[in-house]
């Protein structure tokens, strides 16, 4: 595979003097080169579902600094369509955003989506969640798909098992994701300019996650994402899986966990050596009024704010913190107004975004330590644990961002 | 009443010579100075119901070029309350909108909205319809209500028949909105900066209108709006009670004509001397997928704009039709997605500014005839009538934006 669809420059600390082999597993600076411009890493990437990151414009994603977003083939290839994104020139042009876009497999989709879905060595049939409609999709059908798309960072085709599948058929199943990231490899245009990652599973189980690693690296791709993580199982299980799987891959390549976007998720992955996120939490939190802080969760809704003057987070710098009051806010929530969707998700991407810098700087100046510290000194009283709407600190599903 | 509340200058055609006195009705340009600043007339005032223009931040509305807001009395009174924006500092500081505000008196949604309504000379008693809870509206309490919101141009309470209401029951509530009026201006405060309308009644009876401008006039206030009409009379009717009713008012004031927003409705009233307006229609049409371009009405989900590479208008310049595509505004739309609602909004109220400001230019300039027929020339050969979604061209009535 080419070097010109990406190139990762790695920086360790100045300090640490480390060579650019993992010899030891910690937390790096890089930055991912891509057709379509650059990514400093470690990266959290917005999710844009369906072709636009709900409720904000390409420039508020600019504005807050986004470097990279992510869409989702599934939804894309249902509706409207890669062929017709194609014919109107990719989906850059057609969302109107002209950075870097990764694009998932679909797999992972059809798999929590659809109500039908049988899996063969060929690939995976399902019907649409939307109209029922029958589909069938394949390894070399997906690599087809996301580079009518116009993806800059494509992603292999996998199983994701759901969380608590047995050893042997998580067994199993990885080994056909192998068969299918050779397939998806072997599909690739020579003409396509977009990278391509192969998808590490294993389940909970860290002799799968090593064999997945060996038999996946040894096909040499652009970049390696832990799948099947964030589905269900605890969180020190899924750290666990990070920590066993990350020191397995060649340290000159980027690393991806799917699906992980917790405050304190993204620390602790970037403490293991991850370089790139994308999750489904800060928007689908905002749209729900949970709105992330440097203090811990805001539950907008509480009575409690209904004359508070100040801002959601008085250390934030984002447009919301600067010009509204969390009584505003909590108006806007009860009152169902569009706006509050708008704002809350210009909110928490901010804070997810600015975390993963503030976590990029500390990395490059050699007090990642201290920054982690600090990161959990400030959370100790957090706002609104007791009645948090459901939502809790446990990893949650990458979902897509359909509703 | 002081002028110090507002100021309105009338420039008529440069080459017209008349004096500022109304001797005949026709189109005129101005310019509005209130507390906060100055609106150029003749002008269209988005509705923010809520506190909140939907899907769009005040900055996009100054993008957008809106000099002056409408926001609902009746919703704020109900939530959060006018005492609680009060105590936060005001409506101007809670939405983060340092323009003028003009709000209604609440009398249109307690008629329009609530389940119950028992009118008596004292004032309205109603149903909240949020919570069913019973509240008693007067005119003095409508103008404390406005007060504490920090209104700019604030209205006083009057009872709107509905439409095909009798002459003898037009004819006495005409008569006791004209004793409201006079309570509601006497219940403003010395201290208040906010300017005053009174709101002529009559329904679709001539001579009632008649009757109503000569009370309401009497009693001097700082503008005059024509209320009661977009509520169901065909079109011919509202414009005979438009130029019948502009023509008895005093020159040197603004008229403001409640309710009406279609492009040609605003062009017509315009041409008999109208001032000042708001409607939901370019906000909420928005919201259903109906554009509003210079040849028609844009119909987004229409099958035919699947592939459309154009903009909705290509004879527009907003951030809208700069950027995007029927195709991509059709499949957002389809997919109910957020920035559907936002950038149709933006494109239809910026549509709306930009036409009141291409009528004022055509004032100054002498050639509003011209203007006119040329709008309606571009007008021959609609693009969707066909199957415009149950919205038609008649005068909607001028609800305000709950939903």
């Amino acid at each position: 595979m080419t070097t010109s669809r990406l190139v990762f420059e790695v920086a360790r600390p100045a300090g640490s003097g480390q060579p650019l082999v993992r010899s030891a597993v910690g937390p790096r600076a890089g930055i991912l080169t891509l057709r379509r411009g650059q990514v400093k890493t470690p990266v959290f990437m917005p999710v844009g579902t369906q072709g636009t990151v709900k409720a904000m414009t390409p420039e508020d994603l600019k504005e807050i600094g986004a470097e990279i977003v992510l869409a989702n083939t599934y939804h894309l290839y249902l509706r409207p369509g890669h062929d017709l994104i194609s014919e109107l020139g990719g989906l850059h042009k057609f969302m109107h955003w002209d950075r870097p876009i990764l694009t998932d497999s679909g797999g992972f989709q059809v798999f929590s989506l659809s109500p039908l879905r049988e899996i063969s060595e060929d690939g995976v049939t399902f019907r649409s969640h939307l109209d029922g409609s029958k589909h069938h999709l394949t390894p070399e059908m997906a690599i087809h798909i996301q580079e009518h798309l116009g993806s800059d960072v494509m992603m292999c085709l996998d199983e994701c098992p759901p969380y608590g599948a047995d050893h042997g058929y998580v067994d199993n199943s990885l080994e056909m994701t192998t068969r299918w990231a050779k397939r998806c490899r072997q599909a690739v245009s020579r003409e396509d300019q977009g990278a391509l990652f192969g998808i590490i599973q294993g389940g909970v189980y860290p002799e799968l996650r090593s064999k997945s690693a060996a038999a996946i690296t040894a096909l040499d791709f652009d970049g390696y994402a832990l799948g099947g993580l964030s589905v269900g199982e605890s969180k020190k299980e899924m750290l666990d899986m990070v920590a066993h799987t990350v020191a397995l891959l060649p340290s000159d390549k980027p690393v991806y966990v799917m699906g992980v976007g917790a405050p304190e998720d993204l620390v602790e992955c970037v403490g293991l050596g991850v370089d790139m996120f994308d999750c489904v939490l800060p928007t689908r939190n905002a749209r729900n009024g949970m709105l992330l802080t440097s203090f811990g969760r805001v539950v907008i809704k509480n009575a409690k704010y209904a004359r508070d003057q100040r801002p959601i987070d008085e250390t934030c710098g984002c447009y919301t913190c600067l010009n509204y009051s969390r009584a505003y806010l909590r108006h806007l929530y009860l009152a169902r107004e569009i706006l509050a969707y708008r704002l809350n998700t210009w909110h928490n991407l901010y804070y997810i975004i600015n975390l993963m810098k503030e976590m990029r700087q500390s990395i490059l100046e050699d007090r990642f330590d201290n920054f982690k510290k600090m990161f959990y000194e400030r959370r100790q009283d957090p706002a609104d644990t007791g009645d948090d709407n459901g939502l809790s600190d446990q990893p949650q599903s990458h979902l897509s961002e359909i509703f």
